[in-house]
């Protein structure tokens, strides 16, 4: 499977432990964004995952740049230029003290960058699959008119087109984010959203909400994922998943958790690698939703681990106990 | 409101993660103390809040004042000179291993300082509240003759006095406790303390200590603070306030702990913003309780919360949802 | 009591936090091995404890010498010599993602020691009580020769004998565990095992598998240690001692874990120590039991908690109030 | 002496040691800018120094907030709004290969800061001494009118104004710096300038070019500041101060660096501070000159040395050795 | 240019600072070897750069991989399987006391190997450069058909073969150094050696000793390099290349090194780059000799370093500015 | 050669790099000092070497002891009690910023410990040599009758008294110094001081100052050490040996110090090795002042450095190539 995402990466500066923002000497730098996560997850798991964005020609941008590859992104389609890298500031939580993150991304080389700058053709050739996320449009007009380009092209050539809503609206300018992607879902064949994300933007609601998403984007599989927060450490997850007319609800994880971001991603990924595998609908989102689980145990943003335990996981087999 | 805190600030010494003081390399360096600590959260809260102490001329002494600065404490009555700013080692817990704590904080420079060195008029001067703890006249003779000044000028200038009686056995000679906290409690108008110290130090017990308390030292409010230990990292806590005839009892917190150390000086902190702040006594309580729930979950001494996350969690808030 | 032991100790080389081994660019080391581990606790508690094994006479041997010796092992009769010190990496888990363990400890100055360079006389004079475990002679003829020269020359001299089966199928050859471990076993007095491993190699199971065990093997003491797996970091542990006749149950004890290694061989020096002190048998497996709770709250493989520490939790004290 | 600054406050993100920005992994973590340093330096030194700038009202301006109130520095005036704090990323250089500076300061809460929303006659009130830099005018029109205000202001009441022209010129558009400079150079009593850019923004060279700076701009002093760079560790510095019609050399320093930057702040304040004191001219220049010399013994930016190891050091007394 | 490089990619365990092996209480983790070294420069300067070797395929050996697609080398030839990684611990030194390194690489997955296991003709294709060192064929018996088979099908293709010697006696049995490096050498274009290595291994000294090397092995070009030791920070280097009939003596730099190791390598890498870019001989040494030199500066193995920095140095540019 | 040391081991509290005492949000945490420095040498070398002193039975005094036992050195004399362990901090200095020390070791253990609890009967059984320093004396009567005690009992049974006079001007009361040195130094066979001491104690001055001291004390040996300091991190060491009448001058050693604390500690255990192992007094003082030298490179307190390479770097090796 080739998989190409677009998206914007960032720095991203924690302190260490339980510190918070205000105690901080040092911060952890690693990178991340939403759409990049996903491409690192199935890079690591043997997939071929192009990462689409612009990054600055300096030290910060190659830091990006070299994270990817680590994880063996194919980068070579990254934009270089441009001022900054976008940055986030994420505080741990710890019991009732939320986590907390400060965006500080106006301005950055990808945000600015033209939708001119991107040659899709050249991208996608050969290129099975595209994801991106709301994350993208949201970060302005041009970021907006590059997502839909990518879209209009993938769906040109028979490229399966998966969008992760991921709303925020302290992103968007009011009233914008409807319209928008619901544009964008036109070309969208997978969509992953939430309950009240489906509610606030399209206006979809109840029971069938999954059938009537999937129904009016047209889309080949739609999935809602839920989340229950308990406290900053420990979360209840699970989602479920429409496809081929029936509804899939996956396993539920009651998790205590290492780092909380990336987790949604680490389910887009999960879904793409199973539904780009062919699994079968049940075991897709119990793939996907086990990626997700396991992710929450990993420092960073990227979902570090093995095709094998989440499978592992997934087949709800023996887990916690030391390998050796 | 302007308040004015009393007490010693020492040097606090804690190995990484879950080390073992045996297992040390390196010691992680903050400055706390029980009244330090609540000019800590109030400044950080935005009050005037001044700490008095004596701290030596040197770099540590220096530090102290640092910290101190760093939160926005009122540093200038600080007295500087002495030999040696007292330490305490401070060892996590975890899981059925407790925390410990050693300290070495003989020989001070606050506890070897003379009461006339301290000017109450001029520190005073403008002063709505004044706060120490039962630590401070544990110290020895001088520490309780400062103590004792700085309650009679308070007393004469009508300006609150609060006392958190923080008996700590160890602290003070056999038997001395008591007549010393009883003369002491006798200039105070709000008295925290818990059941246990209620009656070791007054004889008072029973379902109306709260009551007999507040009566015996003509206080306007009484708390009495409770925490049950499941292990070294889980904790509950609640309080009961007796205000205005009634009791009135905190919300209940089942805590996973980041730093057990400055709860209760948090709970202190808390009390004296809300009543200083007129609130209702539930409201007291609550938010009291809520600053000393939250503190649990910041490393370090100091409560480092804002008003709106403690009054967030008083109102029974949904907590922990990552704020982005 | 003197006690002496014998085996391998190991470079452990573990990431910060919860990082993952691809992510570590630090490595926490500390060293340790199965009987190094009983030594060190031993050693801890104030008793004689000798090691007994090859270490390289470079640096990083030297490394190992001085962790044995910072608790007080003797060291005197480590031999030095030979290429390399084994290493492990230890991954920490965290809730569903096990930890996870790579060995490379193959060609180690240990495994390729020749039994002559053992002067047992020597080492055992003066000497109680010997231990070994399943991993040595697992480490090859070498090492199988050496434990066996070590438990008839400690059978020779009345000493006590205990042998921790500690089976780990991916050190054997296959096939070999059951006879090597049946012919050291019968020099043993005291064994520890668990209940898949004694029907593994010995075919032992049932209700009666204690029993059984002790009088196939002639011994004065047999265990059985019980782990229950929730998580990477819950576990639920407890054993039970077949002694004088009769079955002994632990307290059982639902663990938060810092670091799950080592809390075997906590179990095994905690029974070493109260067998070797005369505890009456309930007192012994609780001892013991609580030594191996305990260890898990302590980073490192050592126990490195005192016997008042270990008595106070074994005896149901109150546990986890911060000690000031 | 009371001295106010305006400028920037930007957070600096450091990797460990000598790594380079692409190798970290971890970035520590200070706040730093050219005018905050000064301020910095002189609340250290005991003096009341108030820093004017405006921080976004997150975390992370108030984490420059607390570094500055950490040093004793007056922030009451400081606004707070705004998106984002400047950021500067600074990588250690080593033997020849040179420390490295990416700015990503554009859109920072004091670049976008509107003229109107400091109030420079409550701000001035007792003020002795007001100071900015040639980076302030830098950051834009809206910065540059700021500072112009500033100037008035001061002039207006007599305060003596002192301007480093610290000539950036990636910061400046082709040509602005010079008549801007000019203009508020107008205003200064004092200024620190080097060679080169006394030539390029004001056409002044040759060897009697400080006392031409001093007349053109009606100078009370003017001191011109001296750097040779031998390789990214090791540089020469001295300066010049031309005052009451004569030239006075400071000593030379051949320095090995722990941290080069704020070097050239610390000597604008040490100049403050000298001249400030009613120092003698040689002696102004020799406090001035050895407060950047040690200064560059210090990490961060902040110059956190005593006035006596300043004024021992401008004395030629014997350094470098343990203090005990 | 298309460089392909053969050689063993080992774990760097170093002490933190200058702490020595026996203190480590962390180590600090990178990867690297001799011709691994080499690849990550050329990678980072723009090339093609593919290194083989084989790595286990356990985390460890995939931390060896991801540490060298971070730097862009492409991996997609390197096997996986075997047991272990080869280690190497490195104790950085200062002053007098030397830097010292343990080697623990026996019985690596590359060096226990199959030829039969690389397929040259397919690596090879479309590559324009070979590079091995003298490490790889002294690993045993089958390093050395690996790296034969190597040379000989690159010499079959025409492809340029370069060797550094690289000469390590205690990595080689008595004697059998200099056949096999004959051998090998017979297949080489480029040679980099030293003169202590050419009069042991070849019988080759005196004035005339380069170009006897080239004529002796036919080389294109041939390369001494020069370290003069005056103690554990401080070396001068240089180095002569010999080509086309002359010897280009390099610039010399007086050296105050951050981390000694891959300093060699960095001298290969920029001597392939330049000579691959077909700089002129006295461009092409300065160029590699800028690289060695530059190196370093750097922490870790690889020369992290821009071409853009090396041409600089190399043409005698002012060092050591801070560039902002 | 079994050598006894008493005196005073201290908790050492260093931030990390360069960071001053005001800006440590971490310690280092090392134990030291004079006597314990010498001990951890010589037990280092292979030498049978005991400390004696007492440290609080607490877990820091623990810390003390394991950090003794770690080297190798004898503790089971170190009695345990008393309420504190002495601290240092120690800043290092960099450039011209000297390094700086703060004691903070009155009240401790072993001040306050009584003659009456030393065995020297006891301790001495066996023993060769004992070795003390001024600065034991200077810690308060009690700790001058022990030394005194320990000197006689050492004289009676013949054992070899070595003395480094050390004297802290800061630690004595004025003008007791030189009675008590004068006392004690009577018992003494080898006596180490500087010039200044010698003159300021014993009004001993001038060209034959050193066989003055020799005659003054019937010493066997007597060396005076030399210390020129250019900055915090350079120095320049030498030393001169009187004995069999002549005087020996060691090799000097300019220096680039790593720490330099305990680096005259390392002169003594190495003139304490090369007497005892009866070394001719010019391999003797340049054992010693080797010793010393290389001390400067290693962090801590304590000479981690083996005698080869000591005799290695005082025989004129060439010394910095790495060791590979």
């Amino acid at each position: 499977m080739k998989v190409v995402t677009l998206g914007e990466i960032m720095l991203r500066l924690t302190p260490h432990g339980y510190n918070r923002l205000v105690q901080a000497d040092d911060f952890e730098a690693v990178y991340g964004g939403a759409e990049a996560n996903v491409a690192a997850a199935l890079a690591n798991w043997g997939e071929y995952a192009a990462f689409v964005s612009k990054v600055p020609a300096h030290e910060i941008g190659q830091g990006a740049v070299n994270a990817l590859r680590r994880c063996g992104v194919e980068t070579r389609f990254l934009l270089r230029g441009g001022e900054r890298l976008g940055i986030y500031y994420a505080e741990r939580g710890a019991d009732r003290r939320a986590s907390n993150v400060i965006y500080d991304r106006a301005g950055s080389a990808f945000a600015l960058s033209a939708p001119e700058e991107y040659d899709w053709p050249h991208i996608f050739d050969g290129a099975d699959w595209f994801h991106f996320t709301g994350i993208t449009p949201a970060l302005g007009k041009n970021a907006e008119k590059i997502a839909e380009a990518a879209c209009r092209e993938a769906a040109r050539r028979g490229i399966t087109v998966s969008c992760d809503v991921n709303y925020r609206s302290k992103l968007w300018e009011e009233g914008r984010a409807g319209n928008v992607m619901e544009k964008l879902l036109g070309y969208a064949d997978v969509c992953i959203v939430n309950e009240n994300q489906a509610k606030e933007l399209f206006g979809i609601e109840g029971e069938d909400a999954l059938p009537r998403m999937a129904e009016r984007f047209s889309l080949r599989a739609a999935a809602f994922t839920y989340r229950r927060t308990e406290d900053a450490l420990h979360n209840r997850i699970w989602s479920v998943l429409y496809a081929g007319g029936a509804e899939y609800t996956s396993r539920k994880y009651e998790m205590e958790m290492v780092d909380r971001i990336g987790g949604g991603d680490a389910f887009a990924a999960g879904l793409i690698y199973a539904l780009g595998h062919r699994y079968a609908p049940q075991k897709a989102v119990d793939f996907a939703e086990a990626a997700s689980c396991i992710k929450h145990s990993v420092p960073g943003d990227f979902c570090l681990c093995s095709v094998e335990e989440i499978e592992s996981l997934a087949a709800g087999g023996a887990c916690g106990r030391v390998s050796r």
